[in-house]
């Protein structure tokens, strides 16, 4: 049983401490919170112990809440560390506290890519995290690229280039300070934006170039991909590599999937927790053939993507399971579509 | 002095009335509406005779508002008819009542291309129009692409193919009974959108391949470009020829202008009527060569952007002016930003 650290109890935390307790080869043995607030509730309701830094001891004993310890003492009871803090927060526990344990952490993708030794997506180089000490679990349409290029690549399906126009959503559903409204936001206004360059931290040949804008919208990214091929291939067999690849939905316009408001609706009535959609949404009816050339449309839940990357990252890091045996475990037991996929 | 009755007095046909209006060669003879609100008497108080069908009489009527005259007296009394109707209702007119009157007429983008002889833009075909008996100025997506690609090439800038990502407006910003909100919307689903079609009624050897969004905003729409060129260009050229090109506006980042509502902001400022920014709006900051690609961000303002066009095109069609000493009084009258154009 892999006791699994986890520190940063936010929009990512939380959902990796879920996934973590649903497996049955590692658990939580607990959460690091800096405010004593209804997210401390939640995670003390689930059997999490909450750990704080010590000067946030009296605001939890204040609040009712009386922490486990340290973030010295949750990374000596843990054996791997799952950082999700907040962007740049993670460089500093790594400096302040993770150097002086020899305890292998695991990042997110709001870190640079040299807080690491490796960035993972489980798809594309699984087997590069064994025995990291540093690693870092990209970012949620990092992901999203990242593994519809993958599957390209794993079904034989050369890639020339790849040209991805993303609208990004404004904010989360509950970042209420966040914009915009009633705006385009070129995000960043310069091009690539860092979603390319990130992308080749993983896939290191991949000729890839990226812009952004964001939308009024906290639902899902949009992801408008144009994809040149290596040579001609049909869109059946295109369909057929998605229709294949674990993490990855076709959402038909037939079946009602018309927007990403659709793909959402369908994540509440499966009865998932959250309302969380871990897979790629690809619309279907978007995926054209021109040519060499390859289009597609696909949503990316920014908050759910990375949650099962991070689960099959510790197993990775560890070295617990091979590659597909560690996928298909982690899509089975958080409910994800597994119907027509091929695990290796 | 052109006579000039436009058929239709809803977002598009009264800001084409009130350009008309400001232009010393042309006149309102008369606007149609179907119903006697607020836009009626703002378009009696403007001095524009209001017709209507015959079976709306009465409730113009009730409304204290006595008609001018049937849509059958306003093409008599007009030497050139615009038809601003909603979609669909041009082609209805043509068959019902434009056949029998010998006038030519100018329709919108919203009408397929067929309904006319030739689809207009004045930076790229102003020529064409001469002597037409129905000639469409295309549509505002369409027209915002077509002035970009134009601009390149009147500039020497060889186009080897276009692929335009555009993230469009849900609705105007008086539509209040249309989406989306909180999501983004395939918009059509398949590829290509009508609008690379549609560039091609105009440029018709252009290679390009358009794919569409919707996004919870009503205030302009947004652009992300990726064009292969015939060669590698500098990125000064390609900043030249659209500092050149009537128009076309570069908003800096560093000068405040950070998304589209800062675009807006601007128009706002300046006083235009209605917040009015017909120029395409390039950030500056986005335009990026690598090798022969070309990448650019750009916003479309929906609403306004074809009224210049209209005005060309009543002159393009009589032969009254040469295309750049149209385009130049038209920018001028309306005050567009001319600051460095090069008019021919």
């Amino acid at each position: 049983m892999i006791k699994v650290g986890i520190i940063g109890y936010g929009t990512i935390g939380k959902r990796i401490a879920d996934a973590v307790a649903m497996q049955d080869d590692m658990k939580v043995v607990g959460v690091l919170k800096v405010t004593p607030d209804y997210e401390a509730k939640i995670a003390l309701a689930r059997g999490f112990p909450i750990y704080t830094y010590s000067d946030r001891f009296d605001k939890f004993k204040k609040a009712g809440i009386e922490p486990a310890g340290t973030i010295e003492d949750l990374i000596k009871a843990s054996d791997i560390i799952i950082d999700a803090s907040p962007e740049d927060v993670g460089r500093e526990n790594k400096e302040k506290y993770y150097q002086r344990y020899d305890k292998p952490v695991i990042f997110q993708g709001g870190e640079e890519a040299d807080v690491a030794d490796v960035s993972f997506n489980a798809l594309a180089n699984y087997e590069e995290a064994k025995g990291r000490r540093y690693v870092r679990v990209v970012s949620c349409n990092t992901t999203g690229i990242t593994r519809v290029l993958t599957s390209l690549i794993l079904n034989g399906i050369g890639i020339k280039k790849a040209r991805i126009f993303i609208a990004r959503r404004g904010a989360d559903p509950k970042e209420h300070k966040k914009g915009p409204i009633n705006d385009v936001v070129p995000n960043p206004a310069t091009v690539p934006s860092h979603h390319g360059p990130d992308v080749q931290t993983i896939l290191k040949d991949i000729d890839i170039v990226t812009m952004a804008i964001a939308v009024p919208v906290t639902i899902m990214h949009m992801h408008m991909a144009y994809i040149e091929l290596s040579s001609t291939y049909t869109k059946d067999a295109v369909i057929e590599a998605f229709v294949k690849t674990p993490r990855i939905f076709l959402a038909d316009v037939g079946s009602g999937f018309q927007s990403l408001a659709h793909v959402i609706e369908y994540a509440r009535d499966l009865g998932r927790s959250r309302s969380d959609f871990p897979e790629v949404a690809i619309f279907r009816d978007s995926v054209t053939i021109r040519g060499n050339e390859l289009y597609l449309m696909y949503g990316v839940h920014q908050e759910s993507i990375v949650v099962p990357e991070n689960v099959d990252a510790i197993r990775a890091v560890l070295g617990i399971l091979p590659k597909w045996r560690s996928i298909e475990k982690t899509d089975k037991t958080l409910k994800l579509i597994t119907e027509g996929k091929v695990y290796g």
